[in-house]
């Protein structure tokens, strides 16, 4: 427990490369509210966002990836067409939704993410659990990703050759901002879903967990989905190396 | 462990929809590995696939989605051009990934896929904890996914109406191929790298697990790749409902 406590400490402490910026508006709203309580620390987050990616190299290795163009809220037609005027190799437009990376304490504050994460519509959602963490250990540090399989990637260029018309684009900004829209009235019902659990749950920071405490609200794993509608307000930037994902490396510890 | 060991025989003795069809090639093969052990039980899975989708309704929910299209293998430009003339609504040509389940009987042989799994390219892959499984509990139920970002969601026609040209079409069925090849060297890095894994790990079966076995073969915890180049040879239709996500299902038990 200690452990853990300390670790948040340092990582909410330091400059680190997703808080050199200021947190897309959701996630901050969610690190926040979890950040509030001792058993959770929020890591890399994004709110979604609208790439176009310039790579050149053969074949589909990532190589020499280049940002031409990157918005967390409404993209516009015009703003793609000039980004893809700079490409000069395979040119990719990439619609990605909300990525949410929490470290929890224990096994269950994970579970209880991951069912919400689920019953938002997030369900590529997973628990990863670092190598030192053992089922036998008390208090292995186990990490929860929010994933959707909600995205797009749509090769667009091809040796710096628009290889689609102008129309098309018109009917990939749409429906990438459509997208979009559905993704934030995910992350609101996520919001809301955690705001639900965590009052049902066994408070994590009493010292007798006897028994969940007394609450008029019940967090009741549901399949059915609220819409409401949210628009995202972000403007953040994001360098290609600050790839959400590449925060499981949190887990090469000592 | 009784209880596990019950669950499994009952799992691979049912017909169930993914094993109507023959299982693809890889999969099949790594079902043999995984489930002479003990401690895990193969679900769905999928060595990967071509889809062309064709949905109707507002929106992007899917709504009366149909399948015009679907190979786990090299796919060709005419055959996507003669499901493309069937579609009535908003078709989408998509490329997913090597997708594969393993139910496990303990935290720590979920760890060991999951290790093996994103140290083969398989970066999203996770685990999810049954909700019946709680960290005191003697043998939880653990779920690993094999999961990759290595995909394609492109939409081609809207109302019926195709919006790209045919050398497009051609142009997204190389890079789809290419993203196939790359998924099956993948794979194969998977099988390997499971396979020496599991000869290091304390072996399943022994009833006094004290340390692990010597062996000649040892699985360290690598990050350069190999390269192997193998084509998939599967031959298996997939019903709509059949989406291997839905496996999560298994833990809405008692």
């Amino acid at each position: 427990m200690a452990a853990f406590a300390r670790r948040k400490a340092e990582r909410l402490a330091r400059p680190d490369p997703s808080r050199k910026r200021a947190l897309d508006a959701h996630a901050a709203e969610l690190a926040r509210l979890l950040n509030a309580r001792e058993t959770f620390c929020t890591a890399s987050s994004c709110d979604g966002r609208v790439l176009v990616l310039d790579t050149d190299g053969a074949g589909i290795q990532k190589k020499n990836c280049r940002w031409l163009l990157v918005t967390h809220g409404t993209c516009v037609k015009d703003d793609v067409m000039t980004a893809l005027e700079k490409a000069t190799g395979d040119a990719v437009f990439k619609f990605e939704p909300f990525v949410f990376h929490v470290l929890c304490r224990e096994l269950q504050d994970a579970q209880l993410l991951h069912s919400v994460a689920v019953d938002s519509g997030f369900r590529n959602s997973g628990i990863t659990v670092g190598r030192g963490g053992k089922i036998t250990m008390i208090n292995p540090v186990v990490f929860q990703a929010v994933r959707s399989t909600h995205c797009l990637e749509v090769p667009l260029s091809h040796k710096g050759r628009l290889m689609v018309s102008e129309e098309y684009i018109d009917f990939l900004v749409h429906i990438a901002n459509q997208k979009m829209e559905e993704n934030i009235r995910r992350i609101d019902r996520f919001h809301k879903g955690l705001e639900l659990a965590l009052e049902a749950a066994i408070p994590a920071d009493t010292l007798a967990p006897e028994g969940p405490e007394k609450s008029h609200s019940v967090y009741v794993h549901r399949r059915k989905r609220r819409s409401t509608r949210e628009q995202a307000d972000p403007s953040r930037e994001m360098e290609p190396q600050d790839d959400p994902e590449s925060s499981l490396d949190l887990f090469a510890e000592p």
